[in-house]
């Protein structure tokens, strides 16, 4: 793990503050928010931010805002850019089953199970891997310690990541993206305590579909928090009750 | 409003207490729990508390635990017997609907609508408007001010007031019981925040159904909080997420 730069957010009046370090890892870039001064009281817990396959400096203002709420809430944050994305090499098998979605939604015709499994199931099959290997090189820096919880990001790896990487104790979920049928048989699997959000009229997802997969999932704690609005709508209040779920199971 | 016995509840080391106080009301029984010693900073928002036609005395224990919450969060909480319950006069129709509903639930068989407007919508006719003059008495009571929450209890005894009732300006409902279709298209014209709460595995409680009636209320703010567990396993943090609803609203 190679760190490419390193700055100290500004943080205004609010105490202490946060340190930002970009880092390549087997020449994936990555962003990881830590403290800063590194916590008195030891390592801190890490919350792995999801985030959809549109690069990290599209999305770094949203992720930094999370990353931020995180340090403040006493953990340290992550996100690692997808395979495909950003400044990755360019995967051409995933961007044809994007534009094939693209046309389906926007032809209102019905998304077929094909599309959805030639977009979704080879980003699951490499990413898992990758942030999995992150965690490895993550977890082994001072200051870092588990547990790991995942938040956000594409629902379906946020599935098979709650379903394999047993370093991940508590996983919040946004019901907002296709999702396979293999993921939503994956989905009994997991037994972790989950919180999932979902936006009620988000345009971009179907809200059975989404039901269906909140109810497979093997969790004996599960919580679905649903609100109005669209895919991007999500009220304030539900980051709040997202960031007391975390702090219920990392700490 | 006749008072008939007042108390304060011993509430430990915790600080300030509960002044809890029985009245009658045109004959009908219910409780007011206030802070004690009266808010220094004046009159505190009201929360009616909702319950089950069980009968206020069967209803204690849980509707003591609610209301000593709700005073510690700053406001007063009531709860009044419903019609046919507790010590009031035995409404026989009512009773024949409900022999008939545990008939049928005890058979398999799938409750009719008949059986569900022949139990549920006789009470919420009488219910409310009582419910309402309750609230002219309570809100005139030195130390309490508006608004009012109503939480729990009957979700269509809280469609309705919901929607009739101008000084409720928040709901916390509990998707736990049989609804009418007048109620679902009842529930088209509220408008107030919502916080409604679904045990997902609800044994008395149809779950489409309930998504149904979450789907038809116009309100631009409702929020869904589904977890796991039967109808009376609502976890603690279910409990903690729904009194912020409340301290959001009425504060």
């Amino acid at each position: 793990m190679h760190v490419t730069s390193e700055r100290r957010l500004d943080d205004g009046a609010a105490g202490d503050g946060v340190l930002e370090r970009e880092f390549a890892l087997g020449g994936i870039p990555g962003i990881l928010w830590t403290p800063a001064p590194a916590s008195a009281s030891g390592p801190v817990p890490l919350i792995l931010l999801g985030h959809p396959p549109l690069g990290l400096r599209r999305m770094y203002p949203r992720l930094a805002d999370r990353a931020r709420r995180a340090v403040a809430d006493g953990f340290a944050a992550a996100a690692v850019e997808l395979p495909g994305s950003g400044d990755r090499p360019r995967w051409p098998a995933i961007e044809e089953a994007r534009a094939d979605l693209r046309r389906a939604v926007e032809a209102g015709e019905p998304v077929d199970d094909e599309i959805v499994d030639a977009l979704v199931l080879p980003l699951v099959d490499r990413a898992v891997p990758e942030l999995r290997a992150a965690l490895d090189a993550l977890l082994s820096l001072p200051g870092i310690g588990g547990p790991v919880g995942y938040s956000g990001g594409l629902i379906s790896i946020g599935v098979r990541l709650a379903a394999v990487e047993p370093r991940i104790v508590a996983a919040g979920l946004f019901a907002g993206s296709f999702v396979p049928r293999a993921v939503v048989e994956e989905a009994r699997r997991v037994t972790i305590p989950l919180h999932v959000l979902l936006q009620w009229d988000d345009e971009g997802n179907d809200r059975r579909a989404a039901l269906e997969l909140f109810d497979a999932f093997g969790s004996a704690e599960k919580s679905l928090h649903a609100n109005m609005g669209g895919h991007t709508g999500v009220p304030w209040f539900a980051g709040e009750d997202a960031a007391r779920f975390f702090a219920r199971h990392l700490k």
